[in-house]
């Protein structure tokens, strides 16, 4: 198996000045595989409940995402309801059902113990380790997600997975609770400290950062006359970022860069629609032309020598 | 004259979680024409009081400012007091003596009436369209700034001004005031339906976007892992966004995006100590070698044909 999530897959009812549709598909493990299965095989260690529709399990299989350990167990599926603030950069949770969810314990199967390419979406840092537990070979690149909710309640435990992944992917007020450090370059930097060679910051509107050892490749998000559900918009860009890297196969510095920005790419189509909409029925020129708007979007011609004029 | 300033000089007293300097020479046309004055010729039109530092001024003409139209007036030079919060975003003023700036009429002497670049930096709309009226020829670009207070306390004026420049610099959070729109892109255009051919919007620690009718560029801010003071940021961006436009002459797309980045180099030489002391001492060689950090930092291949893998 080439990448393989570890995630929530939910039902989110998401307010939005614009619009409120109900249950939508949504989940990190949802957004994710949706997102890297334009790239690379993906599969999905979740659970749904009995409620989880057919047409969405369909929808995840057309985009050839290996469903075999999305279980289905007894009772509803999560559910996630929120109000996002008029300039879209904030969710207000309104309404948390784990439902299923709570007793989530993922159980890897002999053959995804070994992905080539491995995402613990943002669930409780001991289930993030137990997956790591299980693993029976090293992957090319394990990558962790976490939030608000762990930082502050599992400090310890999320430390310990820190530590034992490649990539840490977190959002930018995430990193600061994390480190206690306002400045984002120390916080990255003290973060690597931890362990991991690489920390991808994610600043929703304003773009991405990542940082490993001796470089750091930043992009603006790409500018939209229209966002409509920013939801999904981080595990969208882990996907398209993994997904790119698991297809060429090779983490130089040069195909990382062109992870983030695939990552971006992903991400910008994520929140033109509510859910998974856009996001499930893109083609790839759609995603190519993206891509090389961010190429315009962002040159300038930084190779010439003496490119600045010499002062009168 | 290549480039004209009208702005303020002012001495600041900033309080950062790091130090509290007092009196630093600062002000709108101080950090503007520092960071043009290492690219072309600049002059400064503004007030200051008797107290005004012989060597303060001896500073901006060791720099080649043209510092004859820097009227000295009976009284005191203006003076600001602010404080920084913990993550240097926000500025909370403490203290306003606006002194002789008061009374300050800018009067534009024969020679500075025609002037290749006009930046009217932040000051009143109706002493900016003054200015406008005094020019005898049209400038190739005149570029203006602006601030909440008169946004909120001088809309009108303020919108005939906007109305006249060929480019509006403004604060993200000063255009969603000016626009009343969350949305960036829309906020943009809204703007250059006004008049302007080109809106640069400026984000603090996440970079600058420049919008006109069919192109869009962005660059993230140079990572800074010691933000000292980011007072004059802003007009030190437009400093070196107009002086590099003025060196090379050409206002192409591909020239204006070098300036865009120019502009981000000086302001993040500017932040790195108070007042001007880190923008008043700088060499083109770490003017220049930024700026290639600057390309290090937000290239990546974006050309090549069928960059994306195929899905399988």
């Amino acid at each position: 198996m080439s990448i393989l999530v570890v995630g929530s897959v939910a039902y989110d009812s998401v307010k939005t000045p614009a619009a409120s549709p109900r249950e939508s598909l949504g989940g990190s493990a949802t957004y994710f595989s949706l997102a890297a299965s334009y790239f690379a095989p993906v599969g999905v260690v979740a659970v749904v409940g009995e409620d989880f529709r057919r047409e969405d399990l369909g929808m995840l299989k057309a985009h050839g995402v290996d469903t075999r350990a999305l279980a289905q167990r007894h009772g509803k599926t999560f559910r996630w309801a929120a109000e996002y603030s008029q300039d879209y950069n904030e969710a207000h949770t309104l309404d948390t059902q784990l439902n299923v969810f709570a007793d989530f314990k993922p159980v890897l199967s002999p053959e995804a113990q070994r992905p080539a390419f491995l995402f613990l979406a943002n669930i409780d840092p001991d289930l993030q380790q137990s997956v790591l537990g299980q693993l029976e070979a090293k992957p090319r690149l394990v990558a962790g997600d976490t939030m608000n909710y762990w930082i502050q309640g599992k400090r310890e435990s999320l430390r310990k997975v820190i530590g034992s992944v490649d990539t840490l992917m977190i959002n930018e007020g995430e990193l600061r609770l994390l480190t206690g450090e306002a400045n984002l370059v120390k916080a990255a930097r003290q973060v690597l400290r931890l362990g991991p060679a690489m920390v991808v910051v994610k600043r929703g509107e304003y773009g991405a950062v990542c940082f490993t050892e001796g470089n750091i490749f930043a992009t603006p998000a790409y500018p939209l006359e229209t966002v409509v559900d920013p939801t999904g918009a981080g595990d969208t860009f882990a996907g398209g970022f993994m997904g790119y890297l698991a297809a060429v196969g090779d983490l130089s510095l040069e195909n990382l860069r062109r992870a983030m920005i695939v990552g971006s790419v992903m991400a910008s189509f994520a929140v033109e629609s509510f859910g998974t909409q856009r996001l499930a029925s893109l083609s790839m020129g759609e995603i190519q032309a993206r891509y090389r708007d961010f190429w315009r979007l962002t040159y300038f011609d930084g190779t010439g020598e003496s490119l600045l004029p010499r002062r009168e």
